[in-house]
Formats: structure tokens, C-alpha cells, sequence
């Protein structure tokens, strides 16, 4: 029948019942009472609006920022004839693994969180190398650093290019690092493909659906940063692009969105990394540097992102900020991401990383 | 003279240096580099634009999300001749102390994180009797709950009124505890403020002056909740008109902003929470059930506040959330804010707790 | 039976069939298409996101910014079997007149455009009468003025208070003109509702329900502004607050939200207004000057928000703007008001008025 | 000497003094009252605050949203000894002409208002050249069509392709119009330059540098779409990369941003059409399709577009919205679009267009 094709072109989305819930209608049965069943709900944890009908059908409106709840658990509430739903715009991000293996390093799930560091711009041969060996022995695994950067302005220092590719992979080699760095166009991609463990598609590309499909032709696992008013369906959606091209998986990454007060260079939503972990499963990092643009903030808000359920940090960081090429004040020095790493070390086993 | 008049109303900004860093000018000496007094400000992590004058002077305009920085550190930067700022809007809030003391228990600084909890809104004698001794059981030190409820539509359940008010406090002197309830109204300021220890001003009213002033006159602390669109400005500012009113102290509270997404209630900006409680030193808390709206993330996001410098959480709790009058899709069990609090204890003298 | 007594407290939405749609749920028939049922919604200018059942129901989720189509029309479309809503926040909202009068003036629907103009502040008793004196000559037929000020900080200008609501009073009876002033606060609404044919509630306390309920009580229509963050259906909820407190009528004013974007003071929500004119059939009037805050922009947007279906404006006119005791830099002078006036009225019956 | 190099790569922008206000900084002479200077500052609409220099420094600081004043005005104020800026981000943008010309049609600054229109894809060929037809009798003279369409799923309908761009050139030929199309992909943005006298690129790839340049690189003007969440200098810089790419103008596009509110799709900012239409002088259209995406309030905010300043207007029109095989629900009609025409024409001369 036309209705089930046109509603599972992508597959059976009841067959997948681990996906979480999003909006919801909930159909009752005959003389059921709609003020009752919305309350058995709310019990649930489900934001619910009776809908009347103008010949007489009644329902429930289950409204997204509801908890996630398993179906079979509402279907079987009484007075609940059925619950229906929109299909997944993203059914193969719905399905993927909560994390991502690269060579022994595990990323997401219950696994301890990664770190992933480096300068905001690759600047020079030795700059690079003498960055990832310090990192390396302070237990950063993946090493990054921008050899082409998205500007606002086309006067800006753009990065250094091709040559910064081959350096960054020569001094992740060097320390038994991976690396992780972004392509900006999709005459470099295969470039970048070259060098990179982790494609990462910045937040000025995630709408960008060229460029998200070219990063997954290249096979490469790709890293989606959120867009700067992006809903979380549309960041799905954009990992989607992604494995809808080719790649292995997916890793999401929150750096920050807009707003109104600029106390912060954007404003972190740490709420979103807690739901694409807990609820979706999904591996999800934090990229501090640009979500707050502060130094002085930067420690207090990854300790807060991994307690939410993050499964690793981007960090910028650089040995003299001063001299930095590009978003010195944001970057922090050794000392302090060490100080940092020991922080993360010492509360692995405890509460705040176990909190699945 | 005039212009110190004008600027100087309301005491001498610069004898307290220890107000944290805004927006800034920054004058250059004669013949001084800009580029290089610019890379030596980010290497203090400021946002530093230089401006060119027409007839020759040379500025740079330090940006409000620049990390903060002693300000005779900025003066001694080579080249640099002068710095100015703009005259603060709430010179009693950037004095007050980072921790306020309710009898035995201080709120704020370096004291252990504080509980507050209770049902949205008191529906029953009974009914907070009973959550009051199970909360005083946990280790729940505040007891929270609307006598008055702010709603969005006239024709949604209010409250109980002053019968509330009574109840709640009987319920927390049975238990040994204080009380926290919301001033909606003028009319009604002063029988909250005889049965509460914090008077809550709610997002809805942060920016109702006549209000804050109100609650300031009573002469009790006040928890200035956020503004669903406020600045951390207007935030401070709004607890400025409770000190200038006459309250002894104020206590800020994060409640989650409007955003574009609604997989959550509200947005959650924990970058705000870490810039009051570690830059401006002041004592602030998190409401993550309003925050978030959702049961299943409050447990992370309430770790996430707590690591980001929260110094308390205000969570709604009800025994049976599907009979709540009001919120109860984002009301969690006593079972789940005991484990809350379990965790938080077990943490409480490691590195989350011990940010600062 | 509960569920109508459930969802009918207030009225039978069903018989108010002019209610405008908002989001909706579409049932099928047994073995309609959804697909085609869908096309034909679009055809009616509603987005419908299919929702496909567990148990075999179909429904369609016909989002908020489709177009408004009557509901008989939307029955007929082949394949729908009922069409179901939540009931309506604000029914005496609903079904208020599309315009007030004030003695011989009409405000709304199809009159021609009100101009509303005056100080920000009263600042002189002289002052006041010269101003109404000279709009008065232009054609404005409400003076505005506030003798309250709401302000950001506590040590800003506050206003002169009750003396300059007499000379309000006193400057438009000399100049046979309506007052519409701000009340901030319960305790002054009777005096302002004393002097003022039109009680304006200010953007900081659309949100603040006893204030609402208390201008309400004092019998005048109120002018309600939207606030900074307010949906649409919030500030329509706000209205309902005054007439269930008893206001004869309700005037709802944008003056701009709050955005990322500072080249303008706030944003001005056009689509906003002409949805309340020309959907929700409500008197809306617009504020440019906070919209804006820009004088270079207040003449075309004033035209744009006429175009878009205001029924009137609201503009902060200053002799000598460098005078005045604040927002001086957005006060048009008499010459550009005049201008603006005349504008107006030559284009009065032309297209841009009529259309409705 | 280095000052001037870092500050003046890009030309001398104190030479271009058409370029408008942003924010400054207004030096004061010495002992100069800041108080009288700001007030001085307000009177010509400008939004100054005082900033005290810890050693004797004072200068004001003037905000984004004022208006645009002539420098030599500023500078001649009593007290004020000098005024510093940034340089432009976008200095090729500040000096474009406020019109195109494209043949024998002018868009831009005194010209009538041009319309562009067509359906949202490109979707046969027949259809189009059908579409072409009606629109250009009814004095439409750029005929729109996505042959790529940019969408937030992968599995939503990407478009015709190649075959569709032909079609599209084809059908304006026939019928004298222009061709306006959007390049989703460096990959094909030749093929679209091929066809397009106006290549349009999308709000989602705003942010793109690599796709704005590419653009420029063909040697057509480009139409710029702003981003959800982009800023006006953001906006503008955009345009920068298309014409340091070697575009031979630019013209911008407002189609609505991102709001909390779904009552309209996104939200029309026309305060930033007037910003660029009237002082930054800039060639600037809308699209309330997108802006609103209700067809019921697009020809009253098509109206409100052109009275704030909008030298044109890009439509989705579609024979049969119920057919359309993407964005039916916005679509209007032919006879809606007629209407709308014949409108605009019969206020060509009035003061809606004459607005300067």
C-alpha cells in the first residue's frame, strides 16, 4: 500500500524501538479520559496537550522536550489506543554504535573521555611537532590544529594549506597520535582524507551538504560540528549526510550557539550533548574553546561537559598564545591542559564519567 | 568637576579592583605598535580590535568575552598608556560576598554544593509535610514550593495562596529546614517574606522592577532567577535593584534561556553559572527542572551545574509526578534526587566540587 | 462527560470557527493516501508531517506557520476524517472586535492609522504642553509619555512620577488628545489609569500576570507590548490576563525582540503583526523607536510596519533630542514626524492601507 | 611604519567616508564635559557611554545601532578631539554601487522594484516554460528555479540537475527574462554559471567560503542569501568573498532568520533591509517566501518589504502548490502574484519606492 511506502522508504522505523522519542500523537481509546491519561503521562515523564476533534476524535500531543520513554511502556498506559510518529530523517545515525573505535582508542559510550588538542592554526614544521610531543605526554591522543581556516573575513589568515596537512600528520606519526583536522572545500577534501583519522566539517559547514557528502565518500569517519542555530535534528540530519555518503561513523561535537549575550563567545548547550548521549547513544564531544571563547572558563566547562555525558574534548591550545596566528585568547598552555588531563585522570572511575 | 560627578555617582569603580572585566579601551602610547600590544593582550586571553583614529589616535576595544585580567597586568603591557571602562550598573551586587550564611548553612564560595527541592507548587498540608520530612531525609536543606504559581494563561492553576505559604513553613520547621518560595505580586510581597528564608523572583518577573524593589524592601535575600532572554548584565542588574532596595544579599539562579530548539524546555547556559560563581565571585545555583524540562537529563545536567561552579540545585521533586497539578513531566522521584544527592556527597571534596 | 468538561471550561471553541488555525491534527479516513491527502494540504498552504501508528493509525501534524484555512475546508478535502486542535489560551482574545474606538477615533481594523507620539519621559510641565501642542498640529491623536520609567539599572533616570501624569493629562485635554502612558507597578495603576485613556504595559512586564490582572481591574483598555522573548502566543495569552481581569479591550504593540544582531536595538517582528491584523483580526500597533532605535530607520520602518498591517504607531518624539533625560538618540524631532504624517495620510487610501 | 600597514592592507578607509557608522570610539578633548558630549552625541542620534581611563583617559563609546552620521559632524562637536574605528571587513562591499544592472534592468537604489519569481525546483520542462510564460506577462523579469535544492535530509528531493538548469535558461530565453539559480556545489557552480545571470547562494551556505568564492571566480553577480543566524557584517562579509573571488557586484537577501517562534517559518528582519537599502547603499531584495512561509501573509510583507526599503522581491510561485514537489505550502498563485504586481506598478511613483 502507497502509505507504507511513502512512510518507510527508509526502513521499518517501528522495527527500530531503541530510537528515542521525539513528538508524539497519541490516539485514545473510545470514552477513554483525556485529563487521565495525560496525567499517567506526565507520570512518565511526557509533555502531553489534549487535541479535540471536531467530530469527536480525541488525542494527546506529546511534545519533544519529553522525556524518552519506551513505547510499549505508553502503549500499554490505559486508555491508549496508539501512538504515531513522524518517520527518522536520519535513520542510519538512529542505528549507528554509541562509539567509534580508532585502532585502540575507543571513542563514546562507556569509554574513558578523549582528548583532542592542538594549536587553532598549524603555524610551522617545528611550532607543530614540538606541540604534539608535549601533548602526546600529557595523554592527549588526538593531535589537531587547522591547516585551512574558515574566516569570517576573506582578509584573514586563511591557514596555511597543503604543506600544514603533512606536517600535522608527520607529528601525530612522530607521537603516536591520530589526527583530526577540518576540510573546508570539496577540492581539498581528499587531501585532508589523506592525513586525517577524524574529517572534522566545522560549524559555518554543517549545513553544507555537498561538503558533508564529500567527506563521506572519502570513507573516513567524520566529526560534525553543530551549526550556529542548528536544532538538533538538523545536526542529526547533517551526520546523516555523512554516513548517507560513505562514512564509517560519526562523531558529534557542541561548540557553541548563539546568542544574545556576548559575556561568551557563544553559549555552550550542554544540554544537547547530555541528550545525544544518554538518549540517542551517540558519541558526542564538547569543543570548549569556541564555545566560550574565555580562558579562564575553559577548565570549568570541560569538567561540566564530561559530568554531562561527553565523550571527549577539542581544546585549542598554543606554548605562547601571544603569538598565536589565529584565536590566541582563546587558547590555553600546557600547564594549564595538563592540569586539566590530571583533573579528567584522577575522576575516571568516579561518578561524574559513569553517570550512563 | 563634572565628569567625575557623572561618573562617579555611585562610588569610585576604580578602587574596586576587584570587580571583573567588561568591555575596555585600551590607549596606546605614542608611537606604540598596535599589533604587538594586541598579541601581548591575547596572550592574556582579551579580545583586542584595534581602532585608527582620523586625526591620529590609536585604540584597541577589548571585547566583553575576553577572560578576565587583573587591570594593573593590562597597564604594565609595553605600550600601553591607559585603560578605561564603562562605569558599573551594579556596584552593591560587585561587592557583595561570594557566600551567603542561612544560620549554620553558607551558601556560595567554597561551601559544599546545597540542595533545594519540593513540589512546583504546594498542593496539600498533607502532601508537603510528607515530601519535607522524606526531603530533610536525603539532605534536602531547603524546602521549595509555589504558593503563587506564574502561568502563561489566567485560566491555568495558580496556586493555593497564603493557606501555602502557612503550610510550607510548618513543614520546614517540623523538619528543620528554611524555605524558598516565589513573590509574584506587590500586593502579596509580605506574607512570603514572612514565611521564607529566600525570597524566589521569578524569570518572568526579572525584569519587573517594582518587584524587585519590593522584595529588597522586605529585607530578606532574594533568588533573582534568569530572565528567559536576559543578559548576564540585566541578570546583574536585576539583583542590583534587590541590594538597592534593601535586601542583605542576593543569590542568582541559571533557569535555562529561550532557545530555537525545543528538545529541551529551555536552554541550560552553564558558561553564565561558571562566569558568576568564578569571575564575578557570586554566590549562584541551577534550576535544571525548569532548565531542561526533562526527568532523564536533570540528574546530568545537575552534575554538569555542579562542575561548572554551581554552588546549589533547585529541583522539583514530587512523590507521585502524574498526579502533580502543575510541571509534573519534569518532577523527579525521591529515589531520584536521593541518588542525586548521594553522588554529589561522594564527589563533594574532589576536584568537581573543588573548581575554583 | 469529563473530557468536554475537560477541554470546554472556557467556552466551546468549536463555535468560534473564526479562531485562527494554528497546529492541528489531521485523521484520516481508513485507506486514505496519505501522501495525496498531504499534497492537498499543501495546496491549501499547510506544512502536514505525516505520523504513521504503531497499531495501524495514520494521522497528519499540520504545523503553526501554515497558512489560516477555514475549517469546513480542510473536513472536505478527501480523505480527512476529523480535524482536531488544542483549545485556545486566550478565548476572550479570540473573539474580541478587530477594533476599539475611543470616542471618535477607531483603533484597528479597517480605520485609517492612529499616530501615537510624545516623549519618552515628561520631563516639564511646559515642556509636555509644547510638545502636545505641536503633534496635535501634525495629526497625532494619542500623546504619549512616561511618567514611570522602566530602566535596567536602579540609578537611572526613573521617572518624574505622579505630578507629570497631571500634566499629561492637562497637555492633551488642552489639545483635545487621548493619553496612553506606562504603569510599572500595582501600587501607581490606579493613578495612571486615572489620567490615561490607554494603560500601556511595557515589554519588561508582559510576563508579570499581576500586573496584567491589575491594569485589567481598572476597567481601561490596555495596550499590551510584546516581550523581548515572547511567542506570539504568550503575548496573546498576556491579553487574555486583561480582559479576564476586566479591561473592555486589549491594543497589542510590537516593539522589537530581542536578536544576535546589534546594528539595530532590537528586531522588529513584521510578520508578527501581520499575522494579529490580518489573521488573528486584532488591533496591533508597532513601535518603531524601540524596534529600532535608530531615527535614520524609524521613517521606513514606520512605513513598513502601516504596509504589513499596523494599525497605528507609536513613536518618541523630542524638541531637542540632545535634551532629553533618555533615549534621546532614537527621538524623532517635530520635522520628521510631520514628514512621516503626512506620508501617512496621502497614502491613506491607497494599497497599502487596504490591505486587508 | 607598522601601525599603518596592519591597519590600512586593505586601502585607506578613511578616504571612504560614504562608508557607514558602526561602532566608534570618540576621543575627548581635554577637560572636555563627557556628560555635554554625550548629550551633543544623542541630539544627532548616536548612542554614546562614557568609559574613565584609570589614568585620566575618557573617551565614549559609541554603539552599533545608532545612526549613520557624517564623520566631519562628529569631529565638530565641541569636546571631541578625535574618533577611532575598525577598519571595514568588507571594504570592496562599501565602495559597490547601491545598483546592478542587468541589460536594461536596474536593481538597486532608485530603480522600481524588480521581481524575481518562479517555483521553488525546477521540476519539467514543460512546467517551467509554462511558468516563464504567465510570469512574464505579468512584468516578472528574473525567472526563478532550483535545478540543486539544498535540504536538510539527504533522502528529501535533491533537485533535477543539469537537465533542469538547461530548461531553465531555456524558458527564460523564450520569454525575455533573466535567470536567477542557487549553486549548492563547488563541483557545479560553472554548469549553473553556464545559465545564471544571478547566482544565488543559499542561507545554508552563507558561511561557505570556499562555494562564495568559487561563485566570484565566474565572473557573475551573486545574490546572497543571509544565514539563519548570521549577523549584518557577517552578511556582508559574505558578499566580500564573492567579490574578492571576482564577482562584478553582489546583491543581498533577506529570507527571515531563526526565531523561537513557529508562527512564521523564520523571522523577516526588514530593519536590516532599510540598514542596507538606506545606509550602507547596497542593492538589497527579500524572499518572504522562506521569510514567512505562510502564503497568506506574503503580499502583505512583499508591500512591507519595498516600504522599508527593498529594491526587489524572489517569490515561489507554483501553478499548482498541491503538485509542487517541494515547498508547496508557501507557494503562491499566479493570480496572487499578478495582484501583487499590478500593486507594486500603481505605487511605483508614490512614496513606498520613494522612501531615499
Amino acid at each position: 500500500m502507497y502509505s507504507c511506502l511513502f512512510l518507510r522508504i527508509l526502513g521499518a522505523p517501528w522495527e527500530a524501538d531503541t530510537r528515542p522519542n521525539d513528538v508524539m500523537i497519541v490516539t485514545l481509546t473510545e470514552g477513554a479520559d483525556p485529563g487521565l491519561v495525560r496525567d499517567a503521562l506526565a507520570g512518565l515523564g511526557l509533555w502531553a496537550s489534549p487535541f479535540e476533534g471536531r467530530r469527536g476524535s480525541v488525542q494527546l500531543f506529546v511534545h519533544s522536550h519529553s522525556g524518552d520513554v519506551n513505547r510499549e511502556r505508553i502503549l500499554s498506559v490505559a486508555g491508549v489506543a496508539d501512538i504515531s510518529e513522524p518517520a527518522s530523517r536520519h535513520p542510519r545515525v538512529d542505528v549507528q554504535a554509541a562509539s567509534v573505535r580508532f585502532g585502540e582508542i575507543e571513542l563514546g559510550g562507556e569509554a574513558a573521555p578523549v582528548l583532542m588538542a592542538g594549536p587553532c592554526s598549524v603555524e610551522s614544521e617545528e611550532r607543530i611537532h614540538e606541540v604534539a610531543e608535549r601533548l602526546a605526554a600529557i595523554g592527549v591522543r588526538f593531535l589537531r590544529g587547522g591547516a585551512y581556516k574558515p574566516r569570517t573575513s576573506p582578509y584573514d589568515f586563511q591557514g596555511v594549506g597543503t604543506d600544514a596537512l603533512r606536517w600535522l600528520r608527520e607529528a601525530a606519526d612522530a607521537n603516536d597520535m591520530l589526527v583530526v583536522t577540518e576540510a573546508l572545500s570539496e577540492a581539498s577534501i581528499d587531501s585532508v582524507a589523506e592525513v586525517a583519522d577524524l574529517i572534522q566539517i566545522g560549524s559555518r559547514n554543517m549545513h553544507n551538504g555537498a561538503l558533508l557528502d564529500a567527506a563521506g565518500r572519502t570513507g573516513r569517519p567524520v566529526l560534525v560540528k553543530r551549526g550556529m542555530a542548528a536544532t538538533v535534528e538538523e545536526w542529526l540530519s547533517a551526520g546523516e549526510y555523512c554516513l548517507a555518503g560513505g562514512a564509517p561513523a560519526v562523531v558529534f561535537c557542541e561548540r557553541g550557539i548563539r546568542s544574545f549575550d556576548d559575556r561568551t563567545r557563544n553559549l555552550l548547550d550542554l544540554g544537547s550533548v547530555a541528550l545525544l548521549r544518554h538518549v540517542h547513544q551517540l558519541p558526542v564531544i564538547v569543543d570548549p574553546s569556541h564555545g566560550l571563547g574565555r580562558r579562564d572558563l575553559i577548565p570549568h566547562l570541560s569538567r561540566a561537559a564530561i559530568a554531562a555525558g561527553a565523550s571527549g574534548l577539542l581544546i585549542e591550545v598554543h606554548p605562547e598564545p601571544e603569538r598565536a596566528l589565529s584565536d590566541g585568547p582563546q587558547a590555553v598552555t600546557f600547564e594549564e591542559i595538563d592540569s586539566l588531563a590530571r583533573d579528567l585522570r584522577a575522576e575516571a572511575p568516579s561518578a561524574i564519567f559513569a553517570t550512563g
